[in-house]
């Protein structure tokens, strides 16, 4: 019993690591927890890189979706959007549908925090593996550049869907 | 005081009623309460109708997607899925997203209720006005017909989408 112990230690010690192993962003934003239990907001397919696509919502952000409170958007609220290879569906000629996972990424507001960037946090985790984009806390300057267009709309591309 | 009571007592009542108005299928299944706080599963875009999808599922069907237990899906499991048309995106020319509801579906795996259907109950609310779909409980043929291709899969067409 007592020459198992470290074994067993070790174990233990190595799934407690690979439970929260996701490295933190290189601007210290942590992948938000229970992400995929989150409210889908909107889905968007794009043709540019063949990718289909679900916004989600954390539970600030579903909310103020559904009060029509998104431009801004509140403190509090983060925006997640999973990205897989569009593929084509194998028993539905005409249909696309999630294929290999591209990666994870979101939008945390918090005026405070990041004035510089319009109040929002920017984060994105590549691939399974989960890995943290960008090589130093700049790579947020690529990501609020390419949401100009929408500064009018606090930066966010997505319109939540409509819903009954 | 007393005169404006009948009034008052109206406006609650039809205040409730409108929360609880969308009437059951044919075939009596009520619409699930709560889906759109259901986990996505996956996303689809389909182009001979022109339209994008969110798969949804409930805790049961959120779990046994992620544990692999899909042919059969379990007991208790309910599968959603919200419909839009797609619509260009106004700010990025090559993404489709959500233009008008189209419905929700549902299957409601109950492999002692429904034999005659593969064990699912099927459901669909057609627009914003959430109104049952068919004209009687033989609407269920047709949905049961199409998911024929998928025999091999619990007439299931989803595949859960990749996620770390």
């Amino acid at each position: 019993m007592s020459r198992r112990f470290p074994l067993l230690a070790g174990a233990l010690l190595c799934a407690a690591a690979s439970a929260s192993a996701v490295e933190p962003a290189p601007n210290g934003i942590t992948l938000p927890e229970g992400y995929r239990e989150w409210q889908v907001l909107a889905v968007h397919h794009r043709s540019d890189n063949n990718t289909l696509r679900a916004v989600l919502g954390n539970q600030a952000a579903a909310k103020a979706a559904r009060e029509g409170r998104t431009n801004p958007w509140p403190d509090g609220a983060i925006l997640g959007k999973l990205v897989w290879k569009a593929v084509k569906h194998d028993r539905w000629d005409t249909a696309l549908a999630p294929g290999d996972f591209v990666h994870a990424e979101f939008m945390v507001k918090d005026s405070a925090k990041y004035p510089a960037t319009g109040g929002w946090g920017f984060a994105r985790w590549l691939g399974k593996a989960q890995k943290p984009y960008g090589a130093d806390a700049n790579f947020v300057q690529e990501c609020f550049g390419c949401h100009q267009p929408v500064k009018d709309r606090d930066f966010v591309f997505t319109k939540p869907a409509e819903l009954p």
